[in-house]
């Protein structure tokens, strides 16, 4: 049972006050028309809303992705490592998984993901339905079987109305979880970034340095790779175009997945945008702030030294990719029954 | 920078339509008044709503609460163990701290713990500004020191702004930090649970099994601690007053604190609101279900035998005791600064 209380009222006014102060509110209808980019030459693109087919599998994909009970410890949820707070993203190097596992990779910010051509740094997943249901059974990230995660949700009799609800029968299964998942992944664009504002013709929405770290952007070369709507996500590339990139992460890139020497340490491009969120950077989390991540890629991408200034306008530009923050109720969780199984994180 | 998305707009319609499909949407006005109870005599009280005196403040004290930054690892926040998607509990006997240390005891559950003659279990501390600090700085919980984590939280701009905005300076210190958490927390009232409705004068709030089972409750003597507004948390008792309590934890409870033998084995009475919501029970997570916890408490406290059939009833009664559950925008955290120190929790 979840009912709004005089708390939710308040924290709604307050945060509905905190935003208008920022911004004018804006009616759904208004920012449900994407704005139409008026600079149509750019190789940056203006952001497309979020297309919801299904708002109620969009809800209860937002508490499966928020449920640790998908974990084995009953402590890991998708939230943990994808953390909506924080640009969907946890801000370490690498993730802690299952009994403070080392993740192998940095872990991408799920903002934005559905625009990906594909899932994980590698590509292996096709597509986020595909993706949600790595972790849930992988031993370092939540340790859990897809049968037990399943069993244990058929045992919430919350769940089980809602998965009636929204597919039509009370039988859960993976494939329902996962599509539930993504389903509310898909829905976290980050929209009317200054960046886009100016894409759409208003002059004043970015500041002349930063116009000037874009111009640079795109003059270095960058735009090659970061472009289109997310800057990025949208291809595979070496990492280490013009010299080698250093590090001691192991990960060989999309080779692991298609057996190729030739895609040997080639990387789904990062999205940029957000990327102010997002730190640190790169698959190995190697690069603790955006300078040094903009020193590096113009050294090993584009044969470049960016002077300080050039980098600072770069680093300026880049935080104008900054869009809304995903900004929804915090799901509350069906309680489990008597039936459910209990969590034991320490045998 | 956090704004209203379409996304954002979407879910809170989303939400309360789920709401309003429950119970019919009131406003701040309506429910900040206290229902007025009309069954005076009863020993159980209606909980009357948060007052909140300083909205900005509980605004900073929400973020801080979220905020995985507080702890050394990045990665624990106090919604980690104290999760108000799950009854402001985390559903595991005991916690997981850090590098996945076994908590010493079961986490109360926030929820309405501003009423509690004191924190913890053993009420070492006075109130829950007090409490908010120990956490923050226990080796195995979030492990950090208040000095670390305060120098971050004053190297994210961010928070440096709020801060100045609530208290009028952007010198940060941990009794600022551990009030604005406190103030958060003293929000977290959950009204308008159906035996509050009952309570209020309304029949036909709770089913007959139900109202039998607050006979039987308060027959049986369960009111003797079980009392007020949240039905506990106003007093101290002995766990296992006429039979021995066997557990393998070594809480000593109030004892502890006091260093008097008559005080051994006393442990704050928990709060029975949203006790559906926050199993396993006990100080030591012992009891998994309801049904558990009812037979141990009538045998160790009462000396009583309850029969299947009273122990259902007192179990249907103790879910009329669930509440309004906290509903608010899920917070977005300042990014960390160039300047903010980045966590490595496997070293």
């Amino acid at each position: 049972m979840t009912k709004i209380s005089f708390v939710a009222a308040l924290a709604i006014m307050a945060t509905a006050t905190a935003c208008s102060s920022k911004t004018p509110p804006k009616t759904p209808e208004k920012i449900q028309q994407a704005i139409t980019q008026k600079r149509g030459d750019e190789p940056v693109k203006i952001i497309k809303p979020a297309k919801v087919a299904d708002p109620a599998m969009v809800e209860l994909g937002k508490k499966l992705y928020f449920d640790p009970r998908l974990s084995k410890s009953g402590f890991i949820s998708c939230n943990s490592c994808h953390n909506l707070s924080m640009g969907g993203s946890d801000n370490l190097k690498t993730s802690i998984g299952h009994k403070w596992s080392q993740g192998p990779i940095n872990a991408p910010t799920v903002l934005n993901s559905g625009m990906n051509i594909a899932q994980f740094w590698d590509g292996r997943a096709k597509d986020l339905k595909e993706q949600a249901g790595g972790p849930i059974a992988n031993p370092g990230e939540m340790g859990y079987t897809h049968e037990l995660a399943v069993a244990e949700l058929q045992s919430i009799p919350g769940y089980v109305d809602e998965f009636k609800a929204v597919f039509g029968t009370d039988k859960i299964d993976i494939d329902k979880v996962t599509k539930a998942i993504a389903a509310f992944e898909q829905t976290l664009v980050t929209q009317n970034a200054p960046f886009d504002d100016w894409l759409a013709g208003d002059d004043n929405a970015i500041t002349k340095e930063e116009l000037e770290g874009y111009e640079l952007f795109k003059s270095s070369g960058c735009t090659a790779c970061h472009n289109g709507e997310a800057l990025g996500g949208n291809s595979f590339q070496k990492m280490g175009v013009v010299e080698p990139y250093k590090t001691t992460n192991p990960a060989e890139g999309r080779e692991a997945v298609t057996g190729k020497d030739a895609d040997r340490f080639n990387f789904k491009v990062p999205t940029l945008r957000n990327v102010e969120l997002t730190y640190p950077y790169f698959h190995d989390g190697a690069a603790q702030t955006l300078g040094q991540a903009v020193d590096v890629m113009g050294k090993i991408q584009l044969g470049k030294a960016f002077s300080p200034e050039e980098n600072a306008k770069i680093v300026a530009f880049l935080k104008t990719l900054t869009g809304e923050q995903p900004a929804f109720m915090l799901p509350i969780l069906p309680p489990s029954s008597d039936k459910s199984p209990r969590h034991n994180p320490f045998n």
